[in-house]
């Protein structure tokens, strides 16, 4: 399916202020993929269909996951919001015919992150947090750093998604931790080989 | 081995600053243990030993742990601090004798907790944040919050120190946001019970 294809499913699949976003999400991938060196229509088809499985929430997110196989952990029967990267991916498999493993992974692992993600898994995390619909706290510095050190860009999103969570009394996945804790290894390690 | 033996060996074993601690934390878990009604005997020897491990740092903490057998996770060969309960756990049952499950659990688990501690391990936890030696912000509320409601209180002391370490730019361990976690799940439970 080529892209304009899926953007016109995602306009009617997908609430206002979403599609909104993943089209925002889209383009500054687009901008990541040329400042690194990444695959641009891989960044832009990741970008626009990373949260395809948005639509689904709380029972009907758990129920999904059980129906693919998936053994959701107790952190994401609790939080169900958390399941939707592992619903989208299997969208974007089964209904936008995606069958590139990058293209999938980076839409899987974008909420949480991972220990060792690869650069448009990266890049996908990073586009979420600093698209131009996004603000909070911080927002001007990420984005700067977005474009300066993606690895100290990914400590700050991660250490950000920590605050939020602490602040909101919501339960804290370890992925959040495992994003955090290796990119600030790959920093120690690239500082220390200086 | 009697605790006043232990004591006498821990003022010589262990640095000034360490030993006044570890006095504070055994006296704050005496009371913790009265309050909620646990053992106090118990409570007595886990918390004047709950840092007998603390002499062996860096690559000497690493080295130990190996030879006990016990596989350090990467975060914790990065940050050999995160071994002292492990080695304090052996050294409390090799030098001091101590056979009891409970006192080595609560050695061993004290500085990051894990999900579902029992009342002695969840006592040392909180003692050794709230001593008397202990100066940081938030403390009072802690103090206060340890003999009100252990559970919140753990969420607190956890919290503590997740901002801590990011402040920091230390690596996080995962058992600090299980400790995190499980206990603000045991209060929702109690919330969704009432």
């Amino acid at each position: 399916m080529d892209i304009n294809t899926i953007i016109n499913i995602l306009k009617k699949e997908l609430d206002p202020y979403r599609f909104n976003h993943s089209m925002n999400v889209m383009e500054t991938a687009e901008a990541l993929a040329k400042h690194y060196g990444a695959d641009v229509s891989k960044a832009r088809l990741a970008g626009i269909l990373h949260d395809c499985g948005k639509n689904y929430k709380g029972e009907e997110a758990i129920e999904y996951v059980k129906k693919i196989g998936y053994e959701a952990d107790e952190i994401e029967i609790l939080q169900p919001k958390l399941l939707h990267g592992i619903i989208g991916k299997h969208l974007a498999e089964e209904v936008y015919g995606v069958t590139d493993e990058e293209v999938l992974g980076a839409i899987r692992w974008h909420t949480t992150g991972k220990s060792g993600m690869n650069l448009l898994e990266k890049i996908i995390y990073v586009a979420d947090y600093i698209e131009p619909l996004r603000s909070f706290e911080g927002i001007d510095t990420m984005r700067k750093m977005a474009f300066e050190d993606l690895e100290r860009c990914i400590v700050y999103c991660s250490e950000s998604t920590i605050k939020f969570i602490l602040k909101k009394g919501a339960f804290l996945h370890k992925n959040t931790i495992d994003t955090r804790n290796y990119s600030l290894m790959l920093i120690r390690n690239r500082n220390e080989n200086v």
